[in-house]
C-alpha cells in the first residue's frame, strides 16, 4: 500500500468513489424513480450497476491509488499488509473515499434532478433514503449488523485472494479487478436480501450525509438510527476478511 | 491518435458505428415492438444490448482506427492527446460516425421490417422515434443536458484513465476495450432512467435522421426540438471528462 | 483453417456444437416448459445462455478444430482465407456440426425427458418445435431471411475483425473465443426478436431434425416450409460478413 | 493434481466450498425469502448468483488447491490425471469441500437469520430445503438422475478442454476459472429447469445436512429420499464427462 503518494491516494480515492456512488446510486434511483425508464428493472439491474459501478471507480483510481474505494478494503489490506507505512495511510485513503462518497450522491442527484424534483408531487412522494443509503428489509441491528459482516468478509478475503494469482495481473489494476467487480455483482445478487448490501462504510455514509442536505421534496428521514450497522458491520467484516486470509495464506 | 491513416479511420469508424447502432437501435426494438419476441424483456435487456454494440463496434474498427465509435469519445482523447495531428483527423472520425450511425438505423429497420410494417395497424401504432433516437422521461431540457453531461463525463473519464493500466492491453483494442463495454452497460442500467442515455451524439443524431426518412408506417414526430441535448450534451460531457482527466493523472 | 487435421475437425466440431446445441436449445426449453424452474425467465435469459453454450462449445472445440461450431463461421473464414486447402476442408466442418447439433438436440431431450412427457397431458399441450428449431414472430420469409442476413453478418464481420487484434490471443482460442460469445448474446439481445436468431444453419437444421424423429408426445409440427430461411439466411450473411471484412481490411 | 500438500488442499477447498455455498445458497434465499430485497428476482438472478460464487470460491482456493470445490470435478480430474497422486489426493478434496459446504450453509443462514426467524409466521411458512438443497421439478428420480448426468458432463468435459488453451492461464487459475463459472452461470440458465443443477454432491449434500441440523421454524422436510440423485447424478457425470475428455483429446 505504500507506492502513492498521499496526494494521488487522495485525488484517486476521491474519483473513484464518486465514480462508485454516482453509478451505484444512480442505479437505485433508475429501479426505484417513479418516472424514470428503468422503474421495475429488478434486482439484476441493481446488483449489475454497482458491480460495474466498483469496475468503473477501481480501475480509474487504480493507477493513483490501487483503487481501494472502500474503508472495509483498505483496512483488509492494512492488516494483510503489516507495515507501519500502511497504516499511516489508511487516513488519507478514508478521507478521499468519504469526500468521494459525497460528491458521488449529489452528482447522482444531479442526473436525477427532474425525477427528484418530481417527488414534490405529495400524492405520489415517497421516502428517498433507500436511493443513497441502505435500508434493512427486516429492521433488526445486530442481525443485520452480522449480514453486513459476513457479506464484508466474503469480498475482503477473495479480494485479497485473487492477489495470489499472479497472471491476474499486477496488484490491484490487472484482471483481478474486473474479478472484484463481478464477485460484488456476486455478493449483491446472494446476499443483498436482508440490508441491500452496504458492504462499505463510505458508499453509505456519505450518501446518508447527502441525502440529509440535499434540498429533495418530501425526502422523509434519513434514518441516522441505522447509520452505524453499515459502518461497524463492513468494518469488521473487512478485518475478519485480512484475518482468514493471513491464517489461510 | 495520429497512427491511423483517413482513409482507414473514416471506414473503421463507419464500420463499427453502423455495428453499434444496428444492435442498439436493435434492442430498443427488440423490447417495445408489439411481435418482437424479446418484448417486455426489461431494462437489462436494453443496457446488455447496448454495451455488447460498444464491444462489437470499438473491437471491429480497433485495428482501423482506435474504435472511437462516439464523437465525444473523439473530443475526449483530442483534448486529453494535445498534438495538433489530432484536432486535423477529428473530422474524420466524426463523418465515418454519423455515416455508420446512420447505416446502422437502416440496417436495423430492415432487420425489422415487417414488425416496422405491422405499425402500419393504426388501432396498436405507437411512435417509433424512441427506438432510433433519445427521448426524455420528463421533457425538462437544462435537466435532460446535465444528466447527459454528467453521464458521458463517467464514460470518458474512465475511458481514459483505462489507458493508464498497461496491463489491459495497447491502446483501445486490449481487453480495455471489454472493460468500456462493461461500463456502458453499467452507466445505461445507472444513470440511462432520465433520457435513454445518448451519451454519444452520432448515437442520436444519425439515427434520428434515418428516423426521419425511412419510410415507416405511422411513425410520428422525429422530435426535432429535443435533437440538441443529446448532441450538446455527451460534447460537453466528453469535454469535461478530458478535463479531470487532465487535471488527475 | 489447415492446421487441424479431419480426423480432430470431425470430433472437436462434434464435440462443440453438440454443446452449443444442448445449451442453446436447453435455455429455451428452460423458459418455456410448463413445469421448468425457470419458465418465464425472461429475454435476458434465453440470450446468456446461448451465448454461454458458444462460449463453452467453441473453447472445448478449439484446439481440435478451431471451435467454429457454426457452417456460417466456416463459409466466412473459407471465404477470407482463400487457400484451397481451407475449402478443401469445409465439408468435414459442415458434416461435424451437423452430427453435433443432433446429439445436443437429443440430449436436450435427455435433460428435460420428464418435462417433455408431461406434454402428455392433452389440455396444456403445446408445440415444441420452437424449442429445438426457430419461428419467426411474423411470418414473411423474405423479411425474416433479411433479418437472418443482416444478424449473420454482424456475427461474421466482427469475430472476422476480432482476429486482427492479436492481444486477444491466437487464433479462435483466446480471449477472443470469449468476445464472439458475449457478441452472440448481444445478437440474441437486439436482433432475436423477429426470427429467434438462427445465425447458424446447424443449430436450426440439426435440431429440427432431432425434433421430427424424437417421440415427443404432441409435439406438433416440424414446420419444415421454414426450413430453407434459417439455413439461406445465415450463409448469405457469413458470405457477406467476409466479404465486407476482405473489403475493409 | 499432486503440487499441492494435503493441509493446503483441505483449507483451500474448505474455505472455497464455503464461499460457494454462502453466495449459492444465498442466491436462493435471496429470491425465494419473503420479505427479501430481491425477492422474485428471477431465473437470471439465480444463475448469476451461483456462477459468481464458483468465481469467488475457485479463485480463491485456487492458489492452495488448484480450486476444484466440487467432487464432480475432482474425480474428472483424477480420472483424466491418471497418477496415483491424484487418487490419494481424492479423499482430502472431498473432505475440505462437504466441510466447506456446511461452513458455507450455516453462514447463509447466519446472513439470512432474521429472515429465517420471520418463517415462524405460521400462516405464510414455506419449506426451506429448496434454498439449501435442490429439489426437482417434476420428481421422477431416474430422469432427475439422467438430468444431472447431463449438466455435470458439460462441466467437467469443457472444464478439462479449457485447459488444452494455454493462452487461457496456467492450470486453474488464469482467465480459464472466469470461463468455468461462466460456463456454470450457462449450464444453470440452461439446465436448470429440471432439477435446479446441483452438479456438485457437495454443494447439495453439505447443506441439506446444515438443514436437517440448523434450527429454522416451521423448516419441513430435509427430504432425505431425493438426496442420492443429487450425489449419484454429478459423480456420473463428472466421470463421462473425464472419460469422454480422454477419447477426444
Amino acid at each position: 500500500m505504500d507506492q502513492f503518494s498521499h496526494g494521488d491516494i487522495f485525488v484517486g480515492e476521491t474519483i473513484g468513489t464518486a465514480i462508485l456512488i454516482l453509478l451505484g446510486a444512480g442505479v437505485v434511483a433508475a429501479v426505484n424513480l417513479r418516472f424514470s425508464k428503468a422503474k421495475e428493472g429488478g434486482w439484476i439491474v441493481v446488483a449489475f450497476g454497482w458491480g460495474f459501478g466498483v469496475m468503473a471507480g477501481a480501475y480509474t483510481a487504480g493507477p493513483l491509488s490501487g483503487g481501494h474505494i472502500n474503508p472495509a478494503v483498505t483496512l483488509g489490506i492494512a492488516i494483510s499488509d503489516g507495515g507501519s507505512a500502511s497504516w499511516e495511510r489508511v487516513p488519507t485513503y478514508l478521507a478521499g473515499q468519504l469526500l468521494g462518497a459525497l460528491i458521488g450522491a449529489v452528482l447522482c442527484w444531479a442526473a436525477y434532478y427532474a425525477h427528484f424534483q418530481a417527488n414534490r408531487d405529495s400524492e405520489h412522494a415517497s421516502p428517498t433514503v433507500g436511493i443513497f443509503a441502505t435500508e434493512p428489509a427486516i429492521r433488526q441491528p445486530p442481525a443485520n449488523a452480522v449480514t453486513e459482516i459476513v457479506a464484508t468478509t466474503v469480498l475482503v478475503l477473495p479480494l485479497l485472494a485473487f492477489g495470489e494469482t499472479k497472471s491476474l495481473g499486477p496488484g490491484h489494476s490487472g484482471t483481478g479487478t474486473l474479478l472484484v467487480a463481478f464477485l460484488v455483482v456476486g455478493i449483491g445478487l446472494s446476499l443483498g436480501g436482508p440490508t441491500g448490501y452496504a458492504i462499505n462504510p463510505a458508499r453509505d455514509l456519505g450518501p446518508r450525509i447527502a441525502h440529509a442536505l440535499l434540498p429533495i421534496p418530501n425526502k422523509g428521514s434519513s434514518d441516522w438510527a441505522y447509520a452505524w450497522v453499515p459502518v461497524v458491520g463492513p468494518l469488521a467484516g473487512g478485518a475478519l476478511g485480512a484475518l482468514l486470509y493471513e491464517a489461510a495464506f
